[in-house]
This record gives C-alpha cells, sequence and structure tokens, in this order.
C-alpha cells in the first residue's frame, strides 16, 4: 500500500496538448461510498483494480493491483455503477515533475483537469502556464462522483 | 472470470470435525451491496481480494486475486466495513466432492455452515451424514450479511 498525495487544476486553454498523444482510459466503481473506493479501470489494453480509502487533505491510501483484461471490461460491463468515466490522458514532464491531464468524454465532455502527485503535502511545485485554478479539495471534481453528478450537468 | 455455483446447508453436531484440522479466515468487506460486493481476505499467510456480482439462484459472477498479505491485513483492519468475519475453515471430501465447513467465531459464534461447489445448478449430489437444513437461498446466511447481524443477535 502506499500514501497518495497528489493536488489537482483546472486546465486553461489547448497549448499544453500540441506535442504529447494520449491513452485510453476507461473507469467504474465497484464502491464509490467516500470512505472506501473500489475502482475498475483499463489504461488502453491494461486491467487494474484500486482501492483508495478516505481522503484526508491531499493524501489518502491507495491499494492497486493489475487485473486480466479481460475482467476489468467485464466488471465496467456489468457489475460497475453506471455511467462508465471515460477520459484521454495524457502525462507532460514540467520542471521535475510529471503532470497528468485527463480531458473527459461524454457526460463530462469539456472538463479538462491536470494532476501533480508529490512525496509530501507541503511540497513547493512550479506551475504550468496552463494551470488555472486549484481543486484539490472540491469533492465535484473526484472521479467517484463525476459519474453521479457529471460536468455537463453542473450548473454553476 | 468465472461463475460461481454453490449450495449452502446447516451442519448437525460434530462427528465431522474428528480428523480434520482447519485454517483460520479473516474477512471484510469493501463493499456490501448486494449488486456487487468486495470482499478482502486473509487465509493463515495469505491474501485475497474478491468480488462478486448479484446472486441469481445459486449461481453468481466471481472474480479473484491474490493480494500481498500486509496489503489484506491493513485493508481490514483500517478500510474494511466493521466487524470483521473470523472463521476456522474445514475441507471435507465426501463422494466425489469437497465441502467446505466454516465454523464462525466472535459474533457468530455457534453458527456453522457447509458449502459444496457445484459445476451445474442441477447437479446431483450426496449429502454427508451430518448435513441438515438448506439454506443457498437465505440471504441472512450471506457472510456479506453476517458481519451487519451476526448469528448471536437473531431472533428466531
Amino acid at each position: 500500500m502506499g500514501m497518495e498525495i497528489e493536488r489537482k487544476f483546472l486546465v486553461n486553454g489547448t497549448d499544453w496538448k500540441q506535442e504529447v498523444s494520449g491513452l485510453f482510459y476507461r473507469q467504474g466503481y465497484l464502491s464509490s461510498q467516500p470512505d472506501r473506493t473500489v475502482r475498475v479501470r483499463t489504461v488502453e489494453d491494461k486491467g487494474y483494480l484500486t482501492i483508495k480509502g478516505k481522503t484526508s487533505g491531499a493524501s489518502r491510501s491507495e491499494y492497486e493491483y493489475v487485473i486480466p483484461y479481460e475482467d476489468a471490461v467485464a466488471m465496467l460491463d456489468q457489475l460497475c455503477e453506471t455511467p462508465i468515466i471515460e477520459k484521454v490522458r495524457y502525462r507532460i514532464p514540467y520542471e521535475g515533475l510529471v503532470w497528468e491531464i485527463d480531458e473527459f468524454q461524454g457526460e463530462n465532455l469539456g472538463l479538462i483537469v491536470a494532476e501533480v502527485e508529490l512525496t509530501d503535502e507541503k511540497q513547493a511545485i512550479q506551475l504550468p502556464p496552463w494551470v488555472g485554478k486549484e481543486v484539490t479539495t472540491e469533492a465535484k471534481y473526484y472521479n467517484a462522483n463525476l459519474f453521479k453528478h457529471p460536468f455537463s450537468k453542473w450548473i454553476d
């Protein structure tokens, strides 16, 4: 197990997209309770099962296991809570850190967020120019909430 | 993934216990919704994560993965819904099939059930002499319910 520390930001413009190619992610939840989420994910042709504990600040416990792709697809299509989240993820190195940008599809189309994983909650980071407002602690941006309350249906 | 087909019975007496030794199981749930249970289990010093779909008759879909023992213990102690189920499981071959007898501990002390896994729902089986009433379809005997409504608190 590990502790996951990450900060999340909105993304401005599309300049970041010039020279990177993304990977296609599908993910769904077997449990989306705040105390314990159980996520099934495919990344291109790989399958993963991930358990995360309750978020405390920017940290939460995380356990991730590789599973057969066929199992992941069957669970996404038959067992997970619906709808499934689909997104393209881009990885962009910037000043010694790797930023992950998620460009959502389907009911979350139009939402683009950037995450960066840290080793320490207080770690100083340099923000890339395309990074906008920080949303680390805003629950509506959690992936486990985005399928229940997709971006296209937000009022504000 | 596989389909799990099993029948469950109550157990009479203790004759079955004469010549077998059991293994110690601890298990808890990351999700105990009827549509999808996610179970963490340790068997002696091994760890497992198991996802099961909705029960339909005696069948349900099942996905099981071996995980590090330390992960399983940490999830049982910190993440799972409480209380954790503890039981000793015995395996007894009888007439070509293997019966699994669970002798529950803690709040389910006194409950002993026997399960047998089949390849076909209509498969004929020979019942061992210590097998009592069939409870295959009685939800209160599901392990996912026994920790919420333990045997010691049943009224009837």
